[in-house]
């Protein structure tokens, strides 16, 4: 026992003594990881689609966002206990996490750029925080005070682990950022309380939302203290037996049984999420193999029968739940931003275990759908639902400035923020480009050799992205460029020459080389508008079809339609290829700047209103009625023109069938 | 006050002198009928369909049930109360309406023939029951001895009137069915008291569960009190204002505010079906305008927006509800037997108010089908749901001989009990022909010339019917033939002639002449199969069809499919007219004897677990795969033999767009 905490107390000063990387998920260790992260502060984003966002996130979004949780008490409820203020309680019991996820956000920010106001706040919300936390370590606003005694006794709905872990990720954040501990030695002696105190052995402890089991992962990444990985896998492996949990609680809270014995998702989506995005992590630091199985399964069950065309995850507003396989409704999604998140959570960790691209896709399916959609264009309304139609109602007032249960907006403030850290990993072998914008990197192979790379393009908007690579002295290393899935004909031309090797859709096109300064990668990705279509068993989109462009999932809202038809009554009218029938047309004076899609299409003949419930087939309507010009817009961009009614996937009908 | 009080009396007096008839509905005297009840004493069902599904309620559904009404307590519970067990309550807070819905399904056997064994056993049960009854009247044995202070103070969940309206109408039918006035003088007294103490200047009164209204409605025509008739229209009048119920609860309970500002159904759908009846008797007592313009928009929004095509009603699990308008799903349709008899209950007495056959056509729907279907052809197990798809899986056991909350298998019993009286209606005109199968009815006109009819079918296996009249004496009068809306071309022949005015899908064929004795008439319906398609806002419906055949609905259950391709991944391939591609065989040996639709139909081209859950819309499956024979059955007759996977709404390929 003592030559262990020997151990781990030098190989955790060792991880002390290295300054901290920037980076989302410190792997430079992991054992299970084929890449590691670029950090951060590696990579400008330079005015293009995600600067645009990035730079609303930080300007309105997070200035606004901390004075609402000020204005709803979320910080006087640290005050309250450190008698700063006397208040009352507020809030529901996890707002902690909301203050935290916020300053999580704040800390990215300072890992890309140095915003003095941004690190004051951080400073001085550390300070309300740690002058509320007990000598034992334990803090959580709700559980102090009068309720000192439910501590850990309903910990199925209790949100203390919960809270913890986004403190740790928060405080790991601002580590990175500023090498400043003050929160994060605060969170490391609730972590050590839970470590001396709880286990298979002592008490029993249960993640009734999970979300420690990442950040204790990330903990130990940081510390190099292994306990704390132990403690998640302790939480993974579930203890629920010893706390009587019924099958229901198991399945909704995706914890409290072994992960590993898991078959599919199910139960509340963003935990579940955040389970397999921990246990992700769990796996990239022990290789264990029944976790790596498990996890593939569920990433299966997750994007193949249940994940929505938009990335987005959780079928069902009761328990906020993924549904059956194919339950994918698309006015009553409930599709939550938290939920899209946790996908691209999960995501980027398998992708960091396995180099595949087939990750990368998803994850970005989520970010430019699911998550983007999520914050309004101005960045200060926020969805909590993202559903893939609506009737256009005033009571569908889906985007808002504040939720009682605000968990959204400060977990999109916070993805925004690390973006520029998922869009390169490195491997051995060279450089991973994930995700395309205009941005320069700087940083270096894992052989230490310096990489500056600049990208530009006009993606989302065109297909074509020049990477022109900047190399501290010529290197053989191999740069994976990601050929989206989506793309099915892609051009890769290395110095004006097609790339040796041809690209496919859904692969990393590995381009390996004796790369020099002034090389310059040219790749044109397939943007041609694509119609998609669902499984048959998916109920609402039969005889539907919804329509891609490179990235990003478009819907009909009727602000665009000129010719006034519902959006809910009208048809595509297909003659052919989709490239043929959906016309891109960029409009920058749109909704910050989109393409849109123009296609020629149908208003329904008969007013939906006047059609019969019932009737037999021969008098259905068969066939369309007036033409009418639709425009598509990105999905993304939906209700930032006030309710009005939108659907992605639309009925259609085919010209040759209409000659018959 | 005392004049008025004596205009009771003497009305009451009158009412009570005449030899009760054993009618459903006793609107011998309602001013907004227009039509009035036959008895059920006087039509005899004879070997046809229903006869069957009768004596298999009478023989086996009703004694095995009053066996396990005993074994759950709830007979118990009124000993208890009595002293005469030493017991605890056991059941939900409603287990005495249960035990009178047997009664009344018992009472209306009695009125169709003469059963000493049920007589005995109601007597016997009146007797407990009445033991139980406290000197006030009040009777129910969830609030009486401990919970006796709650009484009237949850009336949202309490079914206190709930059971005392099923109490009712099960005297009432005995007292027409015995002329004993026992459990009748009972319910009196309880229904006295709410009168007494209950109004709008006494205690406020909430149908938390509609029921009453209609229950008071028929206490008041049997008894000629119209205080119960007012204290039924103060009651769907609503107290909610002074009881403080919130909007939720006024939409699930569809009580409790006024009826006649009600613009749709909305809510649990049991409870909006008994308030829709409850409310469409005071209309047949009153006439009032309100009442009947409110209706009419109630059924429209039901029947055009928010029904099953088995004529299944509620159409979510959550609060057992309607959906929103065309929120139909198939797999996870709600469609409690409850209902679909909720249904029938309305509709029979919207047609007593207009003598329109569209009322006829949705109880007729609702009958064949998923009332039908909520018992086992064996009689002894019951659906509590009706679903239009199921997987298969044994999880999906939905035939059950019990439920803890058992109100669906004693409403089927009375509902076949009391089938004879839905045959016909009188109106001054003549009389009204409203199903048709196999019987005798021996009655009169409302002039009082007497009138024997006989019908001889096979209906619903085929559609020539024939009536043979027996007329004490030639007599001038109007036989109003029902034509079915589903059937597009009637042949009605009198005496072997054409009838002079042609038949027209969905309305009542008047047949005036002067009748006699020996007269004929033939009527031919078209049973040719239907295809039928749902409005395109029925999202689970799209780019499938139904087909129905005569009033019937059916669907494919996997064990007729001898091709052994997965009823859920099977499609429908159409050449051209319904009537050529789907091949009625009657097949004695099946499911009690049923008429099967043969079709050639397809398996997937790909199975269902192998097609992704997105794809491009060129790769996905437009084409069937392998020609396989289906087997469509009567949708009634579905899981008699297990659970198996089967669904009503069927894709279906166009062989015409194939060879395109």
């Amino acid at each position: 026992m003592t030559a262990k905490l020997v151990v781990c107390l030098f190989a955790g000063s060792l991880v002390w003594a290295a300054p901290p990387e920037r980076v989302i998920l410190d792997l430079a260790k992991s054992p299970g990881a084929k890449l590691r992260n670029v950090p951060v502060s590696a990579v400008r984003l330079q005015g293009g689609f995600w600067e645009a966002r990035r730079k609303t996130n930080v300007e309105k979004s997070i200035p606004t966002m901390l004075q609402l949780l000020e204005e709803h008490g979320v910080v006087d409820n640290f005050r309250r206990l450190s008698g700063r203020k006397q208040v009352a309680r507020k809030g529901p019991l996890y707002t902690d996490s909301d203050l935290y996820k916020w300053m999580e956000a704040a800390a990215y920010v300072l890992q890309s750029e140095d915003r003095p106001e941004l690190r004051a706040a951080f400073d001085r919300l550390t300070g309300e925080i740690l002058a509320a936390q007990e000598p034992s370590g334990y803090l959580n606003t709700y559980y102090q005070d009068e309720l000192k005694d439910k501590r850990f006794t309903e910990m199925h709905r209790g949100h203390e682990l919960y809270c913890l872990g986004h403190l740790l990720q928060a405080a790991i954040a601002y580590y990175r950022a500023t090498g400043e501990r003050k929160l994060l030695d605060g969170g490391m002696r609730f972590a050590d309380y839970l470590v001396r105190d709880f286990g298979p052995t002592k008490r029993p402890l249960l993640a009734g939302h999970p979300e420690i089991e990442l950040a204790l992962a990330e903990l130990y990444r940081t510390t190099g203290k292994r306990e704390y990985l132990n403690l998640a896998g302790y939480i993974l492996h579930g203890d629920g037996e010893r706390l009587n949990l019924s099958p229901q609680q198991l399945s909704y809270m995706f914890s409290g049984r072994p992960f590993t014995d898991r078959k599919i998702v199910e139960g509340h989506s963003v935990r579940a999420g955040y389970a397999c995005s921990g246990a992700a992590d769990y796996f990239l630091e022990t290789g264990d193999p029944s976790f790596g199985k498990t996890l593939e399964r569920l990433w299966t069950d997750m994007t193949q029968r249940k994940m929505y065309i938009t990335g987005g995850i959780g079928s069902r507003s009761a328990g906020e739940a993924f549904g059956d396989p194919y339950e994918l409704p698309n006015a009553k999604a409930y599709t939550e931003s938290c939920a899209a998140i946790a996908n691209m959570m999960f995501n980027w960790r398998m992708l960091a275990a396995t180099g595949q691209a087939r990750y990368t896709d998803v994850l970005e399916q989520a970010l430019y759908n699911s998550v983007n959609s999520g914050m309004s264009l101005e960045g200060t309304l926020y969805c909590y639902r993202n559903p893939l139609e609506l009737a256009g109602g005033p009571e569908e007032r889906i985007r808002n400035p504040w939720y009682s249960t605000t968990c959204c907006p400060p977990n999109l403030e916070r993805t925004f923020a690390m973006l520029p850290g998922y869009f390169y990993s490195t491997s051995g072998e060279g450089l991973f480009i994930h995700l395309y914008d205009n941005n320069d990197l700087d940083w270096k192979l894992e052989d230490g050799t310096a990489l500056k790379l600049k990208v530009l393009t006009r993606y989302p908007w065109e297909g074509a992205a020049d990477i022109a690579l900047n190399v501290g002295r010529p290197a053989e290393f191999t740069l994976f460029l990601r050929i989206p899935g989506w793309s099915e004909r892609t051009e890769v031309l290395v110095n004006g020459e097609p790339a040796a090797s041809s690209p496919k859709p859904g692969e990393y096109l590995p381009l390996r080389r004796r790369w020099k300064a002034g090389d310059i990668v040219r790749v044109v990705f397939d943007m041609s508008p694509r119609l998609v279509a669902a499984h048959p068993r998916v109920m609402d989109n039969q005889g539907r079809a919804a329509v891609t462009r490179g990235p990003l999932v478009y819907c009909l809202e009727q602000p665009d339609q000129k010719d006034g038809a519902p959006v809910l009554e009208s048809s595509f009218v297909l003659s052919g290829g989709a490239a043929k029938d959906f016309l891109p047309e960029f409009r920058a004076d749109l909704l910050g700047g989109v393409t849109v899609l123009r296609h020629r299409g149908a208003a329904s003949a008969r007013p939906f209103s006047e059609i019969p419930l019932y009737q037999t087939l021969d008098r259905a309507e068969r066939k369309p009625g007036k033409p009418i010009d639709l425009v598509l817009i990105p999905y993304y961009a939906f209700m930032n023109r006030g309710p009005a009614a939108m659907q992605v996937w639309i009925p259609y009908f085919r010209r040759a069938a209409m000659k018959m």
